[in-house]
């Protein structure tokens, strides 16, 4: 994935937030809502919380969960050796069903770091 | 996903099931059998059966099911705020790793419903 | 399961969750709020709205929260038959290895409808 | 797991399976059967279809389901050094968190080679 | 999928290999051999543990996988008579959820076989 | 889950343990292996890695694995606001089905801080 193709998928991201949040329905946008005020700070700090929905969306197998939260990382200040021990932690625990997910991490964060 | 996007995926998808079924196993033939009947009036009328297997098809993370069954629910009566309804259990259910599945529903949703 | 199992099951739910809620975490405590009006009556009726939640929780094989929709359902008015309905749906999506969860939720019902 | 133990599970099972084949639906009933063909004989032979569900089994978490596939292959005339090859295949793929599962299928192993 | 699409598949994968491997995390690197070893002959021939590879590839979903596995399980030999069985083993565990990558299992070997 | 609760859950773990490397397959020796030098300390410390262990079991939902890591991540330092705040990202990013698990790692975290 290059710089080009990220474009692309923050595009299509924000497009589908706007279809979605299109609607009368309380609980999606509470929903919403609540899953960006979890990653903020507190008693971990919001870098680690990045870290944790890095991990728990690849063992979880969504690619642009991961790319989402790749970002995240990067823009917290994570490196490319802390966040490839974090994917070795999701290829453990998932499996080598993680692996083309993994592929797709190591190609975003080589577009992000570039 | 617009309409002419909508009728490319009904195509790979008529080609694909061709592909299937051109085979000697009588387990795969009597599988996709049962997965037509399953969906029939019976105690539960066919709209209740697609809204399951709609939200059935988003926790579990399946673009193709997912327009698959929001087809079969506009062509049964339900309309967007049912629709959102059925999502909003869907999100809550399967959590954050469901939402880049809902604004994939979202999108088909405004291509059925236009 | 007979009727002692399921409040024994019951109870352990209840001190599980004083032991969730016990905690500074708003996000928690928001995440479980959510987590009860999204079955409330809107578009769909709760009836419908809680079949939704059990083929969720039976297609994602979770025990405890199929014990909780099928007494919810019971509760809504839902009979053997439709229920029966429903699980055949959640088999169908979720495949063989949903049986078990199947024979689980079979023999709540037996208690619950007893 | 003892002997006593894996009887006590075939008496649950047995239990559940008649609990959720006491139905009025003919769906459920069709599921079952065809969940008994699936395993016959046909190009592959039953031994290795039974590896097969072993392994699906182990990688999708289900104790019951891999209980009753190790008796299978057990009676189709695997042995120790097959099953454990199985196993490491199930690990590999499906991670570290099929790790309860493959200490569980291990007891039960024990079992039913004692 | 037309043995272009293959090919350009296979490169794919060369690429997000080669970015995943350039890392100085030795986790990943043990992790990835040791990815190749559990597939070597042993009490198991390698044909057989493909086919296991390949199940559990299809109910776990993961289309790069089935693809990679049905390869090896044409060069080891199996034709379309036991791959389709090895199809419907997964279709009956995984449920119709499993469907829409039976269809991309079937075209796949459309094109393998070819 | 009080002590006595908690030292049995290890006894049996132990016991599976040593049925599972009661085994002639490398594989499975060389996967337990590196499932405990991922945890190792590197770029990322320790304790951050348990918390990924945590959260990743979390949402994969598994019991057992959510012990062992409770476990670590208390001998790590991390107290209990910490470990509610990463309970939270779970059941977020997974959804409501991991309540039942979140409950249990509540029961589990008053017997470990008890």
């Amino acid at each position: 994935m290059n710089k080009a193709a990220f474009e692309a998928f923050q595009q299509r991201r924000e497009a589908g937030n706007a279809a979605l949040l299109d609607t009368e329905s309380l609980a999606i946008k509470r929903f919403m809502g609540l899953d960006k005020t979890v990653y903020g700070a507190g008693a971990l700090d919001v870098g680690t919380k990045e870290l944790l929905g890095l991990v728990a969306s690849m063992v979880l197998r969504c690619n642009d969960c991961i790319d989402y939260h790749l970002k995240r990382c990067v823009e917290e200040g994570h490196g490319k050796a802390e966040l490839d021990e974090a994917i070795s932690v999701a290829l453990m625990v998932g499996g080598s069903i993680v692996i083309p997910h993994a592929r797709h991490a190591a190609l975003t964060l080589q577009a992000l770091l570039d």
